[in-house]
């Protein structure tokens, strides 16, 4: 939506404003003629980084949580590794790059896990999981932002804690029970399938 | 977040602004001082509805999903009905109006499926998902400013569009991937778990 287009859809846009701009988000209001033929108005947040969430995987079937007080819902929350990657960088390297920091692992093998809009009424902020296994330790290197806490945990025990609600944040549910399914319909690579399969039946 | 807190996890708050304030969201800039003793600016988008989400189930393993075009993305997107639903309503009450709105249903039972936020780096937005059964049909009374389709599909059929990355709106994904999953652990009353494992196995 970098330059006004005509039709959206169903509706025709007359005009639109940016009301906020940062390194992180342009919020724009849209003048728009509805469906009905009556004048209605749409905000948009534009994000400028894509969500980027990978599940390692060791041999053992053990995968590890990042846990964070995290700013905007003044809560701690235990999530997979995630962050924010470029719009110019592919999802695939800064999944890289965040285990790493965030975690000090690092995989030899990457799954594209799933894709999806985490919140499509008014953002179009766009998750890319990984599933990621031949993982070696190493250093972790969290940013001077972030207070950070890691644990190991089998596939299994986290499994169980997202079915109970114990997990709230989505990308990290998503991604636990899109690895679950696919490896039940045998949609995973080796060795990945089978550690998995263990850890689900 | 309504009163300034001095605290927040590990930050510590200094001041605060109001960016933009609508009818559907608030965006706020905090200035904090970081874990490191650094200054920073972290800001926060307040929705003021909640996600509200239904899979409706009926007794042969169909539910329905909803066609619309997502000016957000300025793409077409099938997804379970969804809406938004106010902050002193419960979410079991907006449930019962969208499902009603959207398909036309009204159904005898609901069962809480899902909680989570969708993007909690920026935003505190709340998602509530329901699953549905003993529906009777009745007519849909979409809002002016929406343009819906209605399809009728197995729910066989919606996990493995699911699985294969041709549903990409979240709230749907994880609805069904939980509801699966539930169903397969025995975690769901009848008859929607008998339904549902005819649906998975």
């Amino acid at each position: 939506m970098e330059i006004l287009p005509e039709k959206n859809g169903p509706w025709t846009i007359r005009s639109w404003k940016i009301i906020h701009d940062s390194q992180w988000l342009r919020l724009t209001e849209h003048g728009v003629t509805q469906p009905d033929g009556s004048e209605g108005q749409y905000g948009v947040i534009q994000f400028k980084n894509l969500a980027i969430g990978v599940l390692p995987l060791d041999e053992d079937g053990n995968t590890w949580l990042v846990g964070q007080h995290r700013f905007a819902l003044n809560e701690y929350s235990w999530e997979l590794p995630e962050g924010g990657g470029a719009l110019d960088t592919t999802p695939l390297e800064t999944a890289k790059r965040e285990l790493r920091e965030e975690t000090g692992l690092s995989a030899s093998d990457y799954h594209p896990l799933c894709f999806f809009f985490t919140s499509n009424s008014v953002t179009n902020e766009r998750a890319y999981g990984f599933l990621a296994w031949g993982l070696q330790e190493g250093e972790a290197s969290p940013e001077p932002s972030e207070e950070l806490k890691l644990r190991e945990i089998p596939f299994r025990e986290l499994l169980e804690d997202v079915i109970s609600g114990k997990i709230t944040d989505g990308f990290t549910i998503t991604m636990v029970l899109m690895a679950a399914e696919k490896a039940r319909k045998g949609l995973l690579p080796e060795p990945a399938a089978t550690i998995l399969k263990a850890q689900i039946d």
